[in-house]
């Protein structure tokens, strides 16, 4: 029998891994030793038995250390499970940065929906964010905050990621934990915020499997020596109103310049922030964003790491959006109880905002913004959301109707940090 | 989506899939248009969620739709799945036909532990297996006994089963069931009996899930309109004293002949052969065995059935085995508790009577003879077993003497036949 046959037996039977089981099986695929097959019908034994903390710890461990691993125990990152509208990077990190605490994001491309992070700061013209290890370190150095694209790290977890995504094995706790934490052990910041999101819009759609995604990454975070914290957000609708490349990269100048943005944002990047700081042991963290934002210190960070990666800080005031636009109107007059994230997420990416599948280019001005939030009162014809973009606009429209839900009742609305575990 | 993707996911989540999904996956697969990968994940699903009566039959249909298909109503088979000295085709086949019946089967070639009954019948000179329909068609009317490989008939089964056995998706009930139907309704004979073997050696380790087995193939076969019966019987032990290729011809050409052999042999071989009969209607079948094998009508059948396929019909009487012999002796004196099945067929693969990998060559006259059987009394130095071969002769040696277990007490021998279902 051969390592991978023997593996896939173990956990079949609902045996945990040994460490030298794991090791061999994740460096035998990486390096192509174990084929596709094999490793997707292990994978699914996995979704379907689960792991220990033992395993899923040692599994992280082997991906972190598979490849390059970069070492920052003096800065600080964040991490999101992903969501739409998801600007708490762009706009909690300058905040941080402007605070003292040094920032060192790696992040990557966005499948589905929208664009990842990588995406949004590439809507800036000129932004360069293939940065080198020794300019992404004098980066840290010299300006406290650098997000650049994580390329080389965590090379198994990539080729891992990529076979899940294809095979139904997304879907699983240990490997999506061990999956986020062993690129961050590889990025090497000493202090890790996780944004994890809940919701229709979400991986985790409930607040119960959210918490407990949180309570692993905080787990699995600590046992490698990182100081983790983790926040549950609401992710039933987009947060903040604008989804879209270039669209939400304006939302976030225009919070960090102190223009009035919505509530929700202004919540989630303000908790973030805070977390962030207090877990480099700031004193008063709270007091310190706030300072960062009303003085404008924050944006002025951001524009001045815009511009050490080579973008153009001038356009930042005014950033070019598709100039095909279309208002979405209610049929219904009524209160706002539902603008689903998901249906909204769709319909961005049909108007070019995100990727079908990878390499697929972007439309950078596209997107959707929405105009109301629940809770809020429409009338019919009230327009409730704008379209960006010319692709398959039809089917967008179509799209952000089926995502609006208007009832006749006001409807409260909830918190947008739900849990911090 | 695509349709193994949503079939995955609908799997996953315990759901069973409907006719147009499992027509769509297992076309797809054999056509190449789903990858391995994809379908290992969906097999690993199906073994962990298993499937439903309905399913099991649709996806029986599906596989034994693509492609060629025979169709002999008037004819029997029979078919194992698969032991260790398993020479039942060779001794009840040619039983059933010299009383009259008419059997068309088709088989295969082993992998693991001994050859298949291709295999056996290709240690006979000048034997030929591979028959065009046309020949097959009318040895089957002149002769009443065919036997020829399983070529091309259920492809679809073929690439299926071919990943299964590289993703530890082999043991699932309904992917077994419906992979053993769909090739016997392919081949098309209308009246077939199920030898399940259980015990160690055997794929059914526990006679709870060999009936198990034994009852789904009945109710499969039935409801493609297949007259269909089934025995469970032992695999603890090797059927019979010979391992080995040649020397399983040599032990069925015996028992043919009315020379003294093992009495589980004896008893399996009789058992199936009027099973097989009474599926035809045949009256008194138990007493047309028994005139079948007194009378050497059996062996004759036998005999014209290897020459009607160019066999060497002379040479049946003394096939060549191995001149390089080892005895291997008992270290206790007591009663023979367990000969264990699996250890033998470990030392007759070691010595080269079976293929590790597809297209290992064979040595026909290797393989293992066991001298003594469970409830014998031994002597300390008593030959407990005979090797014939070349290869690994010491490792052999150990897992024969691995495979023995002697105890103090008289031991009682259990049935050969254990339940018929």
């Amino acid at each position: 029998m051969s390592v991978i046959l023997d593996a896939i037996e173990a956990k079949k039977g609902g045996a945990a891994l040994d460490d030298a089981t794991l090791t061999a099986v994740v460096e035998g695929y990486t390096c192509g030793g174990i084929p596709d097959y094999q490793m997707a019908a292990l994978l699914m034994a996995i979704r379907w038995r689960g792991m220990t903390y033992d395993e899923t710890r040692e599994l992280t461990r082997v991906m972190a250390d598979f490849g390059p691993r970069y070492s920052f125990p003096d800065c600080v990152d964040k991490h999101s499970t992903g969501g739409v509208g998801d600007k708490v990077t762009l706009t909690a990190l300058p905040l941080v940065a402007a605070c003292g605490a040094k920032v060192a994001k790696l992040s990557g491309r966005g499948l589905g929906s929208t664009g990842g992070t990588i995406d949004k700061l590439e809507a800036i013209p000129g932004m360069d964010v293939h940065l080198p290890e020794d300019r992404f370190r004098r980066q840290v150095e010299e300006i406290g905050l650098v997000i650049g694209e994580a390329g080389e790290l965590a090379p198994a977890d990539r080729a891992i990621y990529g076979l899940r995504d294809t095979t139904g094995t997304v879907d699983s706790l240990p490997l999506i934990a061990s999956s986020i934490v062993s690129k961050k052990v590889a990025t090497g910041a000493g202090h890790l915020l996780y944004d994890v999101k809940a919701g229709s819009g979400a991986f985790m759609t409930t607040v119960e499997h959210a918490r407990e995604l949180a309570g692993l990454l905080v787990r699995l975070s600590a046992s490698f020596g990182i100081t983790a914290s983790a926040l549950v957000t609401d992710m039933d609708a987009p947060l903040g109103r604008a989804v879209g490349n270039a669209l939400e990269v304006r939302e976030s100048v225009a919070f960090l310049r102190g223009e009035p943005t919505s509530p929700d944002l202004a919540e989630v990047a303000r908790d973030v922030a805070v977390r962030l700081l207090g877990l480099t042991g700031a004193s008063d963290p709270a007091q310190a964003v706030t300072r960062a934002l009303r003085s404008g210190a924050g944006y002025e960070k951001f524009a001045e790491f815009v511009r050490a990666q080579g973008g153009d800080t001038a356009a930042l005031l005014n950033l070019p959006v598709s100039a095909d636009i279309r208002e979405v109107t209610s049929s219904r007059a009524g209160y706002v109880a539902a603008f689903d994230a998901l249906g909204i997420a769709r319909a961005a990416l049909a108007l070019g905002a995100g990727r079908e599948k990878k390499g697929d280019p972007l439309d950078y001005g596209a997107g959707v913004e929405v105009l109301v939030q629940v809770g809020d009162r429409v009338a019919v014809d009230q327009p409730v959301a704008r379209l960006y973009g010319s692709r398959q606009v039809e089917e967008a429209t179509h799209l952000v109707r089926g995502a609006l839900r208007v009832a006749a009742e006001p409807v409260a609305r909830r918190p947008h940090v739900l849990a911090a575990p």
